[in-house]
């Protein structure tokens, strides 16, 4: 076997077979292959595709390539992961739902590189919050109180961090099997029984229409099955922010809300669907007694008690949660009004997820700060009518003189119309 | 610009601009351009394609990637490329035709890699015959006598030494456009006004099917006429060896006894055919005539003149031309017999390239030397019918041992049937 074979092969359009597929990934780890041959295969496999069974199997050898997490003791264990969106904080209501309906989260998150911070950075907003903790101390908090999330600490797939450096400089990123690949064999080294997936789309997805992340949901579903896993996703709107607010201590806020039984209606719709999918998954009941399950364990406050009993567990102070005015404010707050009066009819998510970022919430690069307090609130979402001079939005930084331009940048992500838009379905679609 | 863009483009299927195939050129020679950068464009080339306009580009941007030759002062001058076959000595017939009917031949040629030589391989089996000459020396002895052929000197198109280095090992050889501007792009540095092409189709050629072959000579003639060069090519088949010698000093056996109005009829005919084009285009002159002119100058030993003068200019020894029967013999002559009777139905040209080959004719790696005498002699061709026991083929060698072996090859290359094959057309279709 060689790998200029393998090239021809998918460059003919053939499905490439196990093991050959393997030769690739072992020579992209060990350097037998080289760059420029990788680069041609992500190529060929972007123009030509690869076929359900092709991409489980990628899946798979990406996974092995580094460490395998085995939590098989805590089973039945559940992941989830959202391909990511502006004010996405459902990983952070969605697990103590789960756990506490009985199904252990052991997960593994990674901080963010985008408009604001990931499931990590925001954690760490919570003052003395531990992120790492040990393999003996992470398995001992799940087996007590049913969760623990901590930043990724293992080689988990090596070979997609070389597939993914080598994709983004030679325009072989955009690609259903690369992708689904790429994010599922995460969650195959991460080790859960149940993979819960949630497929953003819309202006401020990586899937801009609906068609692509059905079908970015159907391959990742496909995957997880093909590899012994339960794997279900929702197709959910990302047009406009998730939520009301954007920013890592500003989210923590908003999750603390919808586990006290508060909190905007959208984030906790698509919160409770996305429990009721792990816990259908974990517990073989119906779906309606899943639903059941979920809204009951955050309406009795049990799924807020989790949240509590994890941040204790964590080092983290308490007392924030319990009492959110206590997180630190920023230096300014800024007002932005409505200039004229009428319907939003749009949002462009991405546009305020960059607002955000020029506040201090994001990282442009891996080694930049983020500034905790920073973000946004919205006070008004599209479809809804405003006065002219009505607050849209608040938007909280640190960073002096960025006012207007910040205030500009807001307004420029909105349209105004005198009629109401089409309302938005918020769940579109389902994979199971 | 950026490549990344460039291959974005290429990969949706969009034609890319003058600007971004220069960039691309200049970046894979000034090292902006990465390896697995380029490799990714190529892949993308491979599967969708390269109008004639890019095509046209990409060969001149190429081209000019090194030393461009200018021999306008030699106008008109001709250029003559073969694809490539077993047995194949048209250069050498055909370059002293052109050049006793006035046309000018101030030619730079490659060695080869393959079942035997190339012509510069060839020639240098005279003994004395200098291949490398001073840029005045090559002048002068082509504003002499019309005729001189060198080895390649300059820094000809490091840009596809560069890409055809790289396709070799991602499996980006097969693609038109990339084939077509590899071949024409030396062809355009070479500097003659007029380029004859002969594209060889069949078992021993690169090109297995006719169609395949026309398509690359209409790639071609249209990259040479877009970039101001008078182009024409012939098709011709390869699908058994041309002519009847195989090897170095073999085939120039066999150029002198065509230039002296002997030799096999196929080799003659695509010579005179290949040089009519040529004389064709430079004189402007109808079809008819150039043909007429071609045959004259073999007929009155004009081009056999032209011949013996190029030979004695270079410093070759010219009794060797006089008499053919002064060039070395091998150790071993291996008479392979007919091992039944019957029609020889097919000869596998690239399978008995392969046993020239192994007889020391040719080179496998660019180290090897290569054995001048030795190679094949072919006594019956495809068509013909032989009796059980008559000489097939004389096979030339001064490696020992081998014999059974050869013999077993060369006679695996052959299919014989009780019923006449369908006769093959020589010159299978013309593009000018």
């Amino acid at each position: 076997m060689n790998i200029i074979e393998i090239i021809e092969k998918k460059k003919r359009k053939e499905a490439l077979s196990e093991a050959e597929i393997a030769y690739f990934i072992n020579g992209i780890c060990d350097g037998t292959v080289a760059d420029y041959q990788a680069s041609a295969l992500l190529m060929a496999i972007c123009l030509n595709g690869m076929n359900a069974e092709e991409t489980a199997v990628l899946t798979d050898k990406m996974a092995h390539s580094g460490d395998m997490l085995d939590i098989s003791a805590l089973s039945p264990t559940a992941d989830k992961h959202s391909t990511g969106g502006v004010g996405d904080k459902t990983s952070l209501i969605v697990a103590p739902i789960a756990a506490a309906c009985g199904v252990n989260i052991a997960k593994m998150s990674g901080r963010g590189l985008g408009h604001t911070g990931g499931t990590i950075d925001k954690l760490e907003s919570i003052p003395g919050f531990q992120t790492e903790l040990s393999d003996t101390a992470f398995f001992e908090q799940v087996e007590r109180i049913g969760i623990a999330i901590v930043a990724q600490s293992k080689n988990l797939v090596p070979a997609d961090k070389i597939l993914y450096a080598l994709r983004d400089v030679t325009a072989t990123v955009n690609s259903l099997p690369l992708i689904a690949s790429s994010i599922m064999s995460k969650k195959l080294a991460a080790g859960a029984d149940i993979i819960e997936l949630d497929v953003k789309t819309g202006s401020g997805a990586f899937m801009k229409t609906k068609e692509d992340a059905m079908a970015l949901a159907k391959a990742m579903v496909n995957i997880g099955k093909a590899n012994g896993k339960k794997t279900a996703a929702l197709i959910t709107d990302m047009d406009t922010p998730l939520g009301a607010n954007i920013g890592n201590s500003l989210e923590i806020n908003e999750v603390i809300a919808v586990l006290r039984g508060e909190g905007p209606d959208d984030l906790k719709k698509i919160c409770l669907a996305l429990a009721a999918n792990i816990i259908f998954m974990a517990k073989n009941c119906t779906k309606e007694a899943a639903q059941d399950l979920a809204a009951a364990a955050l309406a009795n406050g049990e799924a807020y008690k989790k949240l509590k009993e994890m941040v204790a567990a964590q080092g983290g102070d308490v007392r924030f949660i319990e009492n959110p005015a206590l997180f630190p404010q920023t230096a300014y707050t800024i007002d932005v009004c409505a200039p004229r009066s009428g319907y939003i009819a749009e949002m462009n998510a991405e546009a305020i997820g960059m607002t955000a970022a020029m506040l201090g919430a994001g990282r442009v690069k891996k080694e930049d700060s983020i500034d905790m307090s920073a973000g946004i609130v919205l006070h008004a979402k599209t479809g809804e009518y405003v006065k002219e001079g009505t607050p849209l939005a608040t938007l909280y930084t640190n960073r002096e003189n960025i006012k207007t331009t910040a205030c500009k940048q807001f307004l420029h992500a909105l349209t105004f119309s005198d009629t109401a838009p089409q309302p938005h379905a918020l769940i579109m679609g389902e994979v199971i």
